[in-house]
This record gives structure tokens, C-alpha cells and sequence, in this order.
């Protein structure tokens, strides 16, 4: 018999109970023995709970029962997360775990407890919920120097940024959508902000460039300045915006890594990627691109990834095949300094306009766009860097073109 | 030190030499030790080989050396290399493998002897090429029920019918095409007829459902009847055109599955996928829907999925992990009993036409296409089994319409 204990029922910590409850059979031909929730921990009431006779509230409990060989941490946060994560491996107990948050921040000292204590702490459903993602790459892509990663990594911003492009809705609409279909939350701030796609890139560039990367270190942009003119001049260069945390190595051997809007080719398999959806592209140097996709969020998806992590570490023996990175100054690069095309969005679709911003810009690329009203142009820059363009379009707008919008292109 | 015996020295083979070589240091970290390619066995000469010193014309040379822990068979087909790998289990050796065929027809005895021998039998490359997909359903979705499986397995024919789609090219002209740049063989009777595909998605479904799914137990259509027309059509009702293998649990607990072209609706993931790219939608019970995609074939995208086993093989110990299926009675429902919609196309765009269609069919939804010749016409039918449909067809050309084809919608 094997005993799992799961702290914090909510969304996946319930998700994570029926799916262990409602395929014992299964679970029980995976790991070799029969798989059982012994305890939910929570400190609020479940009344009428078909599983309430294993809740207790006191974490305790499970810290001191021999028979738990593995504890999901499905709280969340960074504090009693955190508390409880050091304890139960302290505990010799295994902690598989879906909080982004603490494995952003914390994953390279919980990796050395687990291993002081010869247990495993693992983390797949921390990104894109119920796709694999962290043990492909760190497996089945092995072979491979892995040069960049690329992916659309936050569920709810794609919802909104699909609605825009697909409904035509400004961003206030495709949010207030969003929240009423329980996509986004009252306070929508970490993900249209881009920090909880921040944390999950700080995951994968960990995971594949072996140094562990923190979300301070990441140059941040949300979708909250994205407006329909934007989405109308993206069709007509054939792209979509879309946010994508993004992680590259660059010649100098450090990384490239930002999250930020982009304007993808529809010719680029992200593109495609629609409403809740997530997807993650990989690049190796031997198999070229691979790309992940499915729910990235969700009860029974993220579950499912969670569940998949308890089986490995109730059948693992003997094995050391730890998926990890270690702690090391920086390898995160002056992303300033990183070149890019940018789409100028600017006042006035007119020749005196586009003359000004050839003069500066050096050669540029009027997007034609009869959808959009006379009182938009947008024109693509050659690559240069973030602090040539920030510097040129003040420039620009000394000129008298006032500058609405700039994105950078994939 | 590790030793890796190569059989076969072709494109897989070499690939596989030149990514162990020149990522010596990146296995070592990855294994715990260094590893090296100790043999490389082919009974052909290579002149001037940069690895000339480590071939031998004699696999015995592989079977009694102790030092050999892992064999990569990289013949293909299934005379020598099930005579190499059988031996090589016997041997006490590991065996990876990119070599479908061989899976296809002998997974479950070479599971059997790799088992009795305390070592391994490993074939991540052999579906879809670098892309990971066999681990990832087996432990990634091990929390899942797999109900379907739906991919576009053969690079050869998607690149065909991408041209015959977005260049308008006819079948033999992007057939020609594909083969002058390398996509498709002198005979490409085994790509463009299914028999490629049909392998791959009987490995899925072998792997997915638990028991052996042989390929004769499937039913096979190619791509040589599919016309620009078809592709015309289906553009107008907002599909395109894939060679799909198929394999779906079925309410009677059997499977439907199928190597066949479909329309698959272009908010669909895999109709976006292009050119020589393979995708693999597999729908879990908890996860819904994921899609892995990649470069299905190519020397070093196929390399780095076998070498991604042959550290698995290396850094084993102990572990039970085994990816496998067993024998059984057969688990293939009858095909032509599952229900359908169908695109049919018939000679002439006739009211009269679709008038002695809907007679017969009952409700029909007529595709308008005026990019298409008068001399076409295409309806879509209501859900129906393949003999139904088949029959009707008999009557419809009985009443003087003449049916040019018919192809499943997804």
C-alpha cells in the first residue's frame, strides 16, 4: 500500500484526490501496489465531503505518519507552501508539487533537502498544467543542447488576446469575458502582467540552461497596453500578437530571457494557439523544433500532471534520475541589448509621418492597412536593439510623431 | 566508461555516432560517466569514415564483448535486425531502437526477452522522430485513461499534400516535388500508401490501450486519390486535407483504427501543421486534449530521440520503469461499422445533382465553391458507417451521378 497525503484542497488538491480515488485500478497496475489518499489537510470546513473522513487540519499528522510516502503540495504561495515543503522531505517524505511560485524561487534548496533526505521533489504540472513539458525536455530532448524556448504560458492573457483578435473586443471586454467565464480572477494583475507567465519561463530556462534563474532577473511586459490598432497592423503583416515568456542563449553565453507581447508569422505553430490553450516550442540543436500544447491550466489537467508525478515517485527504486538545476551568479543577459524588429504603431497613417520615421529609423516597412482608421500608421523597424529604438522613437516623437505602441516581432 | 555498440550505419546510425561523439561531455553529466561509441557495425565499406576505426563487419564482435552495455539498432526492416536484436537481449545487452517496423511486428517478444534478461528494449524514435511522444504518454499521461490518439505520423505525405494545398499542386507534381528534395523515396509506395503511418499508430495504439495492435489489423487508405478538388472543397467548409492515423476507444471497449485522409477543421491544431512537421494529439480522460510536434524523421532529429534512450538505458539502475504492452486477443473493432460524416464529391454542380443526393443520403449540406470547376460539385453527409455510405454511393451512381470521392471529416 502506498499512502499519499494531500495538503490544501482546492482546485488541483481536490483534482488530485479524484483522479487518485477514481482510478485505484490503474494507479495500482502503474506502481506495482494499491495507491490511496490517506489524509487531505486543510485548515477550513468541508461539510457533506465524499472524502471528509481523510481531512485533518493539523499538517502534523502527516508529517509524523511513517506510512505517507509522498505529500502534494497543492497550497500555493510562498509561505505555508513553503514551511510544509521543507518539513515533509525533512520527513523522508516525497513532495510533488504544481506551485510555480515556490519552485521559481525556491527549487534549487528544496532540491538539496530532497536529496539530503533521499526523496524526490517534483514540480511537472508548475508548467502548462496538464501538458509534459518538464520531463520531456529534461528526458526525451537529453540528447540535445537545448538553444531556446519559447511559449505562450499563461491561459487566461491568451484567452484575451485571442477574444481581441478573433472578436474583435478591446482588452477591457475580452477581460470582463474572461472573469465572467472564470478565466481570469477578480484581481487579474499577476497574469495580465505577465508574472505568473514569468515564474513558469524561469522554470523551463532553469531547467534547460542547468542555472537557476529568478523572476527579478526577468524583464517583464503584460498585454494590458495592447489595443485593437495593434491586433488590425498584426493581421495585415500576416501575424498575431500573442504573450510569450521567451528564454534564448545568446553567442555570449548568457541568456536572452523576457516575457513580453510579441507579433508572431501565422506561418509559426504558436500562433495557432487559441483561448486557454498553452504551448511551449522548444529548439534543440539536434531535433530542431518541438512543440508542447494543451490545457495549461485547469482542475482535472493540472491533476493529471500531479498525478503523474506521485506514480513516478511511488515507483521509483533506487533510481537517481533527478530532474534539477543548481544555484550560480547570473546567466541572464542585458536583454536591452538584444536586437529585435519592432512594430511602430504611430499618429497618422500619412507619407509626412513615415518620411519622418524613415529619416530616423533607417529603412523602414509601412504596414498597408485599410481596416484601421486614418489616424493609425505602423511601420516595421530592421533589428535593433531595445535602448536604440526606445532612444529613436523619442526622437520621433521630438519630430511630432507621437508613437502609440511599439512590439517587438518573434 | 560506458561502451554503445551502432548497427547499422546509415542515416540513423551516423546520426546517432556524431551525436554521442561531439556531446561527450553533456552524456557524461547526463549518465554519471563517460560514454562512447565503441563499435559501429556494418557489413558495407566507408572510405575515409572519421569514425573508420570503430566499424566491424561482424555484430559477434558486439554479442561477446562485456563491455557493450546498450545497442542502437539502426538497420531497419525485420530480418537482420530482429536476428541482431534478439541476440543482443540474450546478451545481456540494452536495445534502442528507431526501427517501427520491428516494433510494430515484434514488440511484445523482445519485451519479453529484454525482461528475461534484466535489460531494456527502447524505442522513443521509432514514432515521430525527435518529437517525444512515447514517454510522454506513458508517464507524463500515466494519470489518464487514453481515449484517442489522432496524428499526422508521415512526413512524406504531409509535405505532398501541403503543396498539393497551399502551391496548388497536383499529387504527382508535389509527389515529384518530395522527391527531388530528399522527402520521398524512389518507391514511395510505403509513404504515400499508408503503410509508414499505419506502423506508428499501431505502436501508439498498442502503447495507449495496453495490447499488441498489429498492422494488418488496420485499415489502410493512402493519399493517391486525393485531388486538387477535394482540397478545394474541403478549403471552402474550412478544412484541410490530412493523412491522419487514427485509433479511438469505442463504446464497446474495442478501437476503432485507421491509417485514412481527412478534413480536419482548421481550428484544429493538427491541420496547422505543415510540410515534413509530425503532430500527435492524444486525449486523456483528466488532461483533454495535448498535441507534440516536431520533425517526424531527419537524420539528427531521429538520433537525438534514440540517444535520449540510450542515456536512459545508461543511468538505470534498478528501476522497473518498463514501457511496454502485452499479446492478446484482438482489440480492433470492425471500421466499417463506425459513423462518420463524409465529404462526397460527385460530377457536377447540378441542383439536380444534390437533389437525387439528398433523396438518397437524406439531409445533405451542399459546400458552395466557385473556385471549383461546373463540372464538380461536394456535399457533406450526415453521420454514417462506411457500408452505409458505401451502399448509398452504389445508388447514387445507379441514378446517374457519377461519384468521384468520398473523405471522413475528423
Amino acid at each position: 500500500m502506498a499512502a499519499v497525503a494531500v495538503v490544501g484542497y482546492g482546485t488541483v488538491g481536490s483534482g488530485v484526490v479524484e483522479i487518485i480515488e477514481t482510478h485505484r485500478e490503474m494507479l495500482q497496475k502503474k506502481t506495482g501496489k494499491p495507491v490511496y489518499v490517506k489524509y487531505i489537510v486543510d485548515i477550513r470546513d468541508f461539510e457533506n465531503d465524499p472524502y471528509g473522513d481523510k481531512i485533518v487540519k493539523d499538517f502534523s499528522v502527516v508529517e509524523n505518519d511513517p506510512e505517507v510516502e509522498t505529500v502534494v503540495e497543492a497550497i500555493g504561495g510562498r509561505r505555508v507552501a513553503y514551511e510544509f515543503t521543507r518539513r515533509a522531505l525533512a520527513a523522508g517524505k516525497n513532495v510533488v508539487t504544481s506551485n510555480k511560485e515556490l519552485v521559481a524561487y525556491h527549487a534549487v534548496e528544496l532540491f538539496e533537502l530532497a536529496k539530503a533526505n533521499n526523496v524526490r521533489y517534483m514540480f511537472e504540472a508548475s508548467v502548462g498544467g496538464g501538458i509534459p513539458v518538464i520531463r520531456p525536455m529534461s528526458q526525451c530532448l537529453a540528447a540535445n543542447e537545448i538553444t531556446e524556448i519559447c511559449g505562450i504560458l499563461n491561459g487566461t492573457t491568451n484567452y484575451i488576446l485571442t477574444r481581441m483578435i478573433t472578436a474583435s473586443l478591446s482588452f477591457d471586454a475580452a477581460l470582463k469575458e474572461a472573469q465572467a467565464l472564470g478565466y481570469a480572477e477578480a484581481d487579474p494583475a499577476a497574469d495580465i502582467l505577465g508574472h505568473d507567465a514569468c515564474r513558469k519561463i524561469c522554470i523551463l530556462a532553469s531547467l534547460a540552461f542547468g542555472t537557476q534563474v529568478l523572476p527579478e532577473e526577468v524583464k517583464i511586459e503584460g498585454i494590458t497596453n495592447i489595443a485593437p490598432e495593434d491586433i488590425a497592423f498584426a493581421a495585415a503583416k500576416d501575424c498575431r500578437i500573442k504573450l510569450l515568456g521567451r528564454a534564448k542563449k545568446l553567442e555570449n553565453g548568457k541568456i536572452y530571457i523576457s516575457v513580453s507581447p510579441f507579433l508572431i508569422p501565422t506561418s509559426c505553430p504558436l500562433s495557432t494557439i487559441d483561448g486557454v490553450f498553452n504551448g511551449v516550442m522548444v529548439h534543440g540543436d539536434s531535433v530542431d523544433d518541438c512543440m508542447f500544447y494543451g490545457r495549461g491550466a485547469g482542475k482535472l489537467p493540472t491533476a493529471s500532471a500531479v498525478v503523474a508525478d506521485v506514480i513516478d515517485t511511488l515507483r521509483t527504486c533506487g533510481d537517481d534520475r533527478r530532474i534539477e538545476w543548481t544555484a550560480g551568479d547570473s546567466i541572464v543577459s542585458d536583454c536591452r541589448k538584444v536586437a529585435h524588429r519592432y512594430m511602430v504603431r504611430v499618429n497618422g497613417n500619412t507619407d509626412a509621418a513615415y518620411a519622418a520615421a524613415e529619416k530616423l529609423f533607417g529603412e523602414i516597412e509601412v504596414i498597408p492597412c485599410s481596416s484601421v482608421s486614418i489616424f493609425d500608421g505602423a511601420f516595421i523597424t530592421a533589428e535593433m536593439a531595445e535602448e536604440k529604438l526606445l532612444d529613436t522613437v523619442e526622437k520621433l516623437t521630438a519630430a511630432g510623431v507621437e508613437v502609440k505602441n511599439q512590439l517587438m516581432l518573434m
